[in-house]
């Protein structure tokens, strides 16, 4: 076999992520490398320690981007919170809530689920009901927007109740950083991750994270070990740290912290509000256009995520076939169901970069054909 | 605090990694994103593979890309093999075998310690000797390449005798791969890993990674779950496997995995035997100029490596500065030196697409004018 060059395709990226990039991104991506340990590298980790802040809408002091995807950074949380014993609240109303209960077990941890159906949002009076049952419990974990149903859970109410009950809280905001509003202080969230390649528009691989003062003092005060090297926190802090000299943990991913900086800062100069008011805006046209063409959403209006839609396949139509002709005709694709909507649904991204009127213009356009075919 | 985007100097990587990257790699890079389950991207992750077997030189099914740094690629190999209670030997010579044995322990093992001086190689009689007395031992743990010292050990001889006691090895070859012969399936290494900033001269963020049969064997008769869910390499081989449907585990760092099939190509074209020799060649050159500078390598000469260049600081020389002014006046990194050697020696690194003879004489000249001030 004679490899060469791989030389990608122009595609335009309306799945689940990763999302569609700007060509500044990909600039930034693309600049010479720098030593893990040089200054100006050290200089530009915190100010995407800053920047991550204003995304994350913090003042948590650890604030940082795990070096791997979003589920290193769900990882990231569960070991360094849960001991052996520890019982944890898990809400499951899709793919990720279920990852999130084997992580739990994996830690050793003991698990009250809280299960509601895929493409409703986590129930905040069921959650209250297992709180009441397990006074015992000690975190509270959940979804916030769910990428395999695009339905969004209450996370203010969520973390509001856990913290009348003085348990700590687990949050996945893969999907939903830069997309939808997410207060991590004002809501008192205390882990919540997220991934570089949803509403940020970075390239897939890094996974923001940040950790509250309570969430700092149950890792320090902890008495197993955290079971993963590569994921132990209270190491990471020592590179991360802006106090004093950088201790070295593992060679960052030089590169792709450049593209996140880039795209942070491309968040900010937009403006949080202004880039929630954007998805929600091309959210309403991508809508009536997949209404007109008689698709029906798997999400009601109420929780449903601007930047995922998820809609069902009618009856009769071929997914892969649908899928295959938008990839090769248009060079568009869109995102196929997942677990229990595999084959079911598709799920449409209309996130950070790639929610613009020209992509809902050539998805509307080109779903059609591929419909009437 | 007003952020603009960073824009990075051209350094010339002579650390300890990361390497200095081909333009053409940075370019490969920068390439769009399409998806991770894109047909393309998947047929490019087939390429990936063969390239990376050929690195490795193992036609080892099972031969893929951590997405994510070395350090998780030593995690993967230790969560997957080892179970709890399983005894291992690890050899410590460095900090990565050092490293080895936290791995071991957080996985509940229970370590056997072959300890070397730092700057010499592991002793083979020394291992032998362990495994008489521990003949329950079920893996061997070493380092090919000690990152922290320059040290090369005899990865063929550790590997015969590891297999003539049924043994399994996990080998760090961070370092190794691409700069000094490593033949994983002629010297029957079961779980190898490496790194992709060092003589791939590709971005970190990556870790090759090879399993024996054996070693797949071994993770699919454990009885105790893997405790990563990240790392559990079961999961991911859904995901890498060339059978059938790909399915999905983590999104795989779309960019990054670009520049990796970029730098196995170049690695590819020129040929491994020539690379080897290449950097052989530098090394004589680079250790010709040092000495007339009058330093002396920590590493006797028989276990050296070529592509990590440890020297003693001359006395009343002062380490911080003539390393800040390599890097201020010449845009020059070196390494540090780490743990037992921090502040006693300076690691030079000759790797990849840095190991060149530009390199070496502007090292030489700046640093003859940096310890002459």
């Amino acid at each position: 076999m004679t490899i060469r060059s791989f030389i990608p395709p122009h595609r335009i990226l309306m799945g689940p992520g990763p999302s569609d990039i700007s060509p500044q991104v990909l600039q930034a991506l693309s600049r010479p490398t720098v030593g893990h340990l040089d200054p100006l590298f050290i200089t530009m980790m915190d100010e995407l320690k800053q920047l991550l802040k204003y995304a994350f809408q913090t003042e948590n002091e650890f604030t940082i981007a795990v070096s791997a995807p979003g589920s290193a950074g769900m990882e990231a949380c569960f070991v360094n919170l849960v001991e052996p014993g520890d019982k944890v609240i898990v809400c499951r109303n899709g793919v990720f809530g279920e990852r999130m209960r084997e992580n739990v077990l994996r830690c050793g941890g003991e698990v009250v689920l809280v299960d509601d159906e895929w493409g409703t949002p986590v129930s905040v009076d069921k959650v209250a009901a297992a709180i009441e049952q397990n006074p015992d419990a000690k975190i509270l974990a959940f979804v916030h927007a769910e990428t395999s149903t695009g339905a969004c859970s209450d996370a203010k109410a969520l973390g509001q109740l856990a913290k009348r009950h003085s348990m700590l809280t687990i949050v996945d905001a893969v999907t939903s950083l830069g997309g939808v509003p997410l207060l991590v202080d004002e809501w008192q969230l205390d882990a919540v991750y997220s991934g570089s390649q949803k509403c940020l528009s970075c390239v897939p691989g890094l996974s923001p994270l940040t950790f509250s003062a309570l969430a700092i003092e149950k890792i320090q005060t902890r008495t197993a070990p955290v079971q993963s090297w590569f994921l132990d926190q209270s190491l990471v802090l020592g590179y991360w740290s802006g106090q004093g000299k950088r201790s070295y943990h593992h060679t960052a991913p030089v590169n792709s912290l450049y593209a996140l900086h880039e795209a942070l800062l491309v968040l900010k100069n937009e403006g949080l509000e202004n880039a929630w008011a954007r998805h929600s805006k091309m959210h309403q046209k991508l809508k009536a256009g997949l209404e007109t063409l008689g698709l029906s959403f798997v999400v009601d209006e109420a929780s449903r995520l601007p930047q995922l839609n998820a809609v069902y396949i009618p009856e009769g139509v071929d997914d892969a076939a649908v899928r295959r002709y938008l990839l090769q005709e248009y060079n568009l694709e869109i995102g196929a169901g997942l677990g229990a909507l595999a084959g079911k649904a598709w799920r449409i991204g209309l996130m950070g970069y790639g929610a613009r009127s020209e992509n809902i213009a050539l998805c509307l356009k080109a779903l059609q054909e591929a419909l009437q075919r």
